[in-house]
């Protein structure tokens, strides 16, 4: 399963949708053949944490006699999609990949759920997380080499939408739970501006998002615009503003290259296929601020460098009454590896916490400032191709980000901004995604610029 | 059980510290105290849910154990404290007087519970909301008349405090739910600023807040402290501010006297006692603004004028996905008041929802233009005394406002600003508070006046 970006093409659903009209192809019928593709990857995979196969089957029945009748609910009518194991389904447990949670089962739907069985959509599954949106794994594989991390949190999410098995999965991100499991597996998404996406029931933390993997602009943007259009964004917050089709590519005239955290840790074929990939965006006339040339990039870069630190200790706190009451459940409720996070956050103090938030607020006041110079911030959206993932030892100590590092991801997610992540470079035939991040609301234009980079820039093989 | 203000005295907790540090008095015999008060009063009042009788007899033996070793955990260490239905509890079921959560118990604390329990509070028992925390109400009646009710949705926690059963409850407010029933129950009560405590699981509404019913000051100020000391406010969001034990009375220097919606429905009775009051508080050397006389608060009460419909259609709107949810068990899993409710809100669009938050955002940039002119702004907790209730009656049309009218509190809940109710009047025999309505972040501001207003103005008894 070798990956190739020039070549490979995952399975969409927009393409679809001619043929639901005139007959030749039907709900049903696609999700029979999805069915097909998670008989054929799902045992090594393991993307999905529950199936609802004949519930499926239902729904895209009742889809197939809406396309039938000429009244589809909305362009997703039919379209199979997963959903991350952290959301609420009224027909599927919630176990959040938790030995603390097994047996969890709300008969609840979240609000973009809810948005997307009234759009028509098929709740396909619930998908593997990392433990609690954590960074605890999952059984789930890297679609392209097994012996790989698929990223996480939104591992299945991720991995379903590359394997073929589904053309759409909701994914959640607090640091990099979206944009770096996707950059992994080769997806296309987004991970809106903050509070653009009603999360329903799951606002704990000032700082996490409902997303969208998919294999095409047309899908990702569809999702997220339908789930908008019916349930907003979160309570008090601005919603996902954007047209009610995928915008159409749009040239970017100037992006920001981030080079910030991370970038020293990076193999030097990811490095040179990133130099690669601008050297053809500047041919095609883009103009690249840079550190070492722009005072203004270098001045974005110095306010964001904390941007890992400031992340982890406000996802830390935020969590820790919600976390603090499935590890009183008892032993082994929560993994050792979410309980050291637990128990760093119980040695916060709330005046630290608020000093954060106000270090947050500073970064978000430069990001407003000096962002506009530019169509958008441009980065790699995973530090390389997934790493390997052999699971932990026994007795060893554990490993630190089995799932990978977040580094490129706690940038975007502190200032509250959207990204979409292209699949533009591989990297001994891994994918690696790049990001594009634009100013907060700015979602729809975001999608458009890394659409004209996906149809416009060649993209690097390494 | 006939009130007047100037003689009523409330249970109360900060004062018996003193005893429990020299053995005089214990935790546990000052909870025994509490429980033969619920025995006499609750046949009638009817302010619990559940009561944790063990629980709490050994929660406050362990508290005895530490007031006399010298190392209580906090001043409220030992106090008998309620929270409202609506708060997870891990020890008690959570039923929010819905039928549809008949029997929810997620043996979860939510943090301001928590937060209690690590201050050494006894939680006590659930007190009785609203259904929900909306309109429907439970069979809390008013500890002053029967025959009336106690307000809503907070009704147990301010019927409870007014009884004497416990010194402090918790309460919530998204419209009017502290603040109301406290000015109906006569007492003291604190609506923070908007995310100043930690609402934990409860985040649903962009305009809620939990708040603290108390007969004292020193008891209303010292619970809210010691939760924010220890679990702050809302994610993302500044937490109380103020200091670690009750403000000192202050005397304010110019009030606004707000005179907005609900002012034409009074009684006579009640304006003649709010005008006698402000005679008082001139008298003793305030400065009022009146509408009539001051284009300041004129503007201010322009600005506020539309607090009912925005409140209603912005609660509406994000309550919506959790109570359809509900509404989906089956018939009658929710009150027909809140289905009525359910229904409106499901037919507005994400862009009204939106429109109404823009609507809300200028009302908040005119008080924080306008409202520094003051120290506060002071109005009428509740429209007058607490209104009989008979009860539904089988086939009549519903009551509209059961728990009476919170048109004098929507507009600090627009405001998100902080809110302190002293019973300053009665009205038949029966109590109505007087607010005082601060800036954001003003809270211990709003407790020092509302302090020097009990302490300096004599109350007016009509």
């Amino acid at each position: 399963m070798s990956y190739d970006p020039s070549t490979f093409r995952g399975l969409t659903f927009y393409d679809a949708r001619d043929a639901f009209r005139d007959g030749a192809d039907t709900p049903r019928a696609y999700l029979e053949r999805c069915m097909e593709a998670v008989a054929a990857r799902e045992p090594v995979v393991q993307a999905f944490a529950h199936l609802n196969e004949a519930a499926s089957r239902a729904a895209a029945d009742e889809s197939t006699a809406r396309w039938q009748a000429g009244r589809p609910l909305s362009p997703i009518d039919g379209m199979p999609i997963g959903i991350k194991d952290l959301l609420e389904t009224r027909d599927m447990p919630t176990e959040m990949n938790c030995a603390g949670l097994q047996g969890n089962f709300p008969k609840k739907d979240n609000a973009a759920v809810r948005a997307l069985r009234e759009a028509g959509a098929v709740i396909f599954g619930k998908t593997v997380t990392a433990e609690l949106g954590g960074s605890h794994p999952g059984p789930t594989t890297n679609p392209f080499d097994p012996a790989r991390t698929p990223g996480g949190s939104s591992s299945g999410s991720a991995a379903a939408v590359a394997a073929g098995m589904m053309p759409a999965a909701i994914g959640t991100q607090v640091g990099g739970s979206i944009i770096r499991p996707a950059g992994y597996c080769g997806n296309i998404a987004l991970k809106p501006t903050q509070g653009a996406i009603n999360r329903g029931e799951r606002q704990a933390t000032s700082m996490s998002t409902h997303g969208v993997h998919a294999n095409a602009f047309e899908d990702m943007w569809q999702v997220a615009y339908e789930i908008a259009a019916r349930v907003g964004g979160d309570p008090g917050k601005r919603a996902l503003n954007g047209p009610p089709a995928a915008p159409a590519a749009a040239k970017p005239e100037v992006l920001i290259v981030l080079e910030t955290a991370g970038w020293a840790g990076l193999d030097s074929q990811t490095i040179d296929a990133f130099e690669l990939l601008l050297e053809r965006l500047a041919a095609a006339g883009v103009r690249l601020l840079r550190r070492a040339t722009s005072p203004e990039a270098s001045r974005l870069e110095d306010a964001i460098a904390e941007a890992t630190r400031i992340c982890v200790q406000i996802t830390g706190w935020e969590n820790r009454w919600g976390n603090r009451n499935l590890a009183d459940i008892g032993q082994g409720a929560i993994s050792d590896r979410a309980l050291a996070v637990l128990e760093a956050a119980e040695r916060m103090t709330p005046a630290e916490y608020q000093a954060t938030l106000v270090d947050r607020a500073a970064t978000q006041a430069a990001h407003e400032d000096i962002g506009p110079v530019a169509d958008a911030a441009i980065s790699l959206s995973c530090p390389g191709p997934a790493p390997l993932w052999p699971g932990d030892s026994a007795g060893a100590a554990l490993v630190r980000r089995p799932t990978g590092d977040a580094v490129f991801n706690y940038p975007s997610s502190m200032l509250f901004a959207p990204v979409v992540t292209t699949p533009m470079i591989s990297v001994g035939s891994m994918p690696v995604g790049v990001q594009l991040i634009g100013m907060q609301h700015q979602d729809a234009r975001m999608a458009a610029l890394g659409r004209w980079m996906r149809e416009y820039i060649p993209p690097v093989v390494a």
